[in-house]
């Protein structure tokens, strides 16, 4: 089953990034990244994707923009951000978007 | 080089599915559907993304929420949804979100 969310209007970080050899640090790091983040106040969910050519994307929701800020400032989060634009990432772009409908299908 | 787009706000279309088995037919039906979207008005771009167990998802960019509308309601589109439903997708959701900050990086 799909994660449901609850009714729009929230928060999508959409982050896309090339990172052709994830490495054993990375992966490690990008796990933590998760944990950390369900815990913060306003975190709803997130999905994560890897294309076989190192494209990925990882989509979390949240409640606010108020949250998505306080996440990114998160010192933790600082220091690994840290990390990504200097060992781990050729290019990413960041996306905060407001989820403003959405519809659902299942068999 | 990944996508550059315009500065926000624009529209983004979040499609996330379960297929765990993607088919010829629906390669070919998913083909047909992006070089069909590509030309309609309002366009900006796509990227898409499938895991190992059949979790995708795919993200269109767009520059208004009618040319969203009008993409929706287009009768080869309303076609490819139908057999969407019908015939590949376990469960799909499906986001409209406004951009509204875009960051990016690279080496």
């Amino acid at each position: 089953m799909m994660m449901q969310l609850p009714p729009p209007p929230y928060y999508a970080v959409i982050f896309t990034s090339k990172n052709p050899h994830p490495t054993e640090a990375y992966q490690q790091l990008a796990t933590e990244m998760v944990e950390l983040a369900e815990q913060q106040p306003g975190y709803l969910s997130h999905e994560s994707y890897r294309n076989a050519d190192g494209a990925g994307c990882t989509i979390s929701y949240w409640t606010t923009t108020e949250a998505i800020k306080n996440w990114k400032n998160h010192s933790d989060h600082q220091i690994a951000q840290k990390m990504g634009k200097e060992q781990f990432y050729e290019e990413y772009i960041v996306r905060i978007a407001k989820v403003e409908r959405q519809y659902t299908f299942s068999t």
